[in-house]
């Protein structure tokens, strides 16, 4: 076919030295490069827009964890939506939309050996929008959908508690475990968020932790009071994606047998000091509770079964996706990012990259 | 019957008043009093040995925790084993061997609607000694026994660490995990209790956590490197009993899917400031792993299976069973009670009463 792609110019960002604490500019690189003819068996991908993680700031580190972190100089990993643009592999098709790990850049030049171990897939926009397969369909729903389901374990009748509950995993944790018939509490900052969990989502309740806490009272004391009055019996299930105090306001909480479910801890990922560990961890003793990490790839073979199901949902209304999309290509990317620190971002935060 | 004893007098050992740090003498007020005649249904038990324990240190405590604290004014609780001296219930006869809770004293009344839920049992000496019904055959066996069996569930040839390796719970637990086919590292204090794990009881190595650690050189990054050096494969099951530096520093060795059994903290347990937490619990993400706490009295109907098997490996050479007992009856009991908490102990801790 011809490379009638030969002239266009692929923006990327990299990373140019690994942070110290929250990312600065400085610590990216903007690089522009033409794109190259495609070989045999190669596709070339416009991305439409990219997954603004979390993770990402893990990615960033040196250092041993459940991926190898993001090398100095490489453009920086990130999930997302692309079309594809002109195709060297049968497989595809000019126009294909499919998801996968572009990375921060305009466009993603998938070789032929590398298509397997990439993640590449078709997706289908009948089924949701380019949007919600970055949210409730994409990595954060699969990784509320296997923490919950497979680790939490949460039984009609019983109490979930979810943090981050207006992030993209949260929304996804609470609407399941309301479907599968349990008592929801969220936690998350700001009135508005909290609001909109419980009159949009409809958790059953919802704990702001950046609330003025009553006068001489600490804020993690108002959160403790949260929820004691909220999970009057206790806590079944915790879903946690902050960790620090939010973690061991929960853990003095727990029920019997409860299952604590470690995705994330984002109040720490900025640390500069040593990280802080939860002190009321024996709570796990006191209650014969547990705690268990979970690794959302470690589930990339029944993906297609939680992306069914709650496909399902979202036709029927049972669950929303609310997503903050943020225009501005992949030169807002640094900015961006750091959204999801300041907790600034409200609902699954997406960088739109093209129409 | 005559009442025999109503001319013996009935030694005590009472909790005056909460301890901060470590119990002091302060704490503890010695009582006496004479034996009332038993009543219809009742029993009189000679206390011979009491079993001293790191989870004393907590009951002390004020609080919500598995188990009620005990009382200020109280006979200090604690289990053991005795000889019936008096009963008028069928039940049981005049030398009768029982083991149960007795409390710190020389002498244990139990009243007839007491008798089921003080656990008292009939025990049989042909089956075990009485220090070995206070050790592998008794609570701290059992809590071993159901902690890794249940709890850590290993597997042949996988490694198992575990912490107080020459304590009357590590003992246990590193024995049957060797039973089991698995690879066994302890972590204990001192080079004796090292020695001992490692040529008495087949352990496959030990980890001197007080060793003086080459210079320049923190003393928890040589246990670290010990971990390093005798699990290069990473820890598939840990079975802690301190907490602490040790916690974290296996943590930060799990393999994928490994088991934290949480049995205790005796690292922690006379704190005056805060608990510290695991602050490398992430890697319970990262690898995908469990931890998860351990009470001994949810297995209380099956602790007969666990005594039958072990006291089988017992009679055939595959476990022993050391204990550390100590003489000197009740009054002994606050000074050999901070044995424990000083590392001195070698073995189960026992306090022997009568003869």
């Amino acid at each position: 076919m011809p490379s009638t792609h030969a002239t266009l110019v692929n923006h990327q960002v990299r990373l140019a030295s690994r942070p110290v604490g929250q990312a600065t500019v400085e610590n990216w690189q903007f690089t522009e490069e033409p794109l190259a003819d495609l070989n045999d068996g190669e596709l070339l991908i416009q991305v439409l827009a990219l997954s603004l993680d979390p993770a990402m700031r893990g990615w960033m580190n040196e250092g041993k964890s459940y991926i190898p972190p993001v090398g100095i100089g490489e453009v920086m990993r990130a999930g997302g939506i692309g079309r594809v643009i002109a195709s060297r592999n049968p497989a595809f098709a000019v126009g294909d939309v499919v998801s996968g790990t572009p990375g921060v850049q305009e466009y993603w030049r998938v070789a032929a050996d590398q298509l397997k171990r990439s993640g590449l897939a078709k997706i289908d926009l009948r089924v949701g929008s380019v949007t919600q397969w970055l949210n409730v369909l994409g990595m954060p729903g699969m990784t509320g959908y296997f923490g919950l389901m497979d680790v939490g374990q949460p039984q009609a009748g019983e109490t979930v508690v979810v943090s981050g509950a207006a992030g993209a995993v949260g929304q996804t944790v609470g609407q399941l475990a309301k479907v599968k018939g349990c008592k929801v509490v969220g936690i998350a900052g700001g009135a508005a968020k909290c609001e909109w969990v419980v009159k949009e989502l409809g958790f059953d309740a919802c704990i702001d932790y950046k609330a003025a806490a009553p006068e001489g009272v600490q804020r993690w004391d108002a959160v403790r009071e949260g929820l004691k009055q909220h999970c009057a019996d206790g806590v079944d299930v915790y879903f946690d994606n902050v960790g620090g105090d939010i973690l061991d306001a929960v853990l003095a909480r727990l029920k019997r047998k409860a299952r604590i479910v470690i995705c994330g801890a984002i109040s720490q990922y900025n640390n500069t000091g040593a990280m802080v560990g939860p002190k009321n961890y024996m709570s796990l003793l006191v209650n014969r509770a547990r705690m268990e990490g979970i690794v959302v790839f470690d589930y990339a073979d029944r993906y297609h079964l939680a992306i069914a199901e709650m496909a399902g949902y979202l036709k029927d209304g049972r669950m929303k996706s609310k997503e903050d999309v943020v225009e501005g290509g992949v030169a807002a990317f640094p900015a961006t990012l750091n959204k999801l620190f300041n907790g600034e971002n409200f609902g699954k935060l997406v960088l739109k990259v093209a129409d």
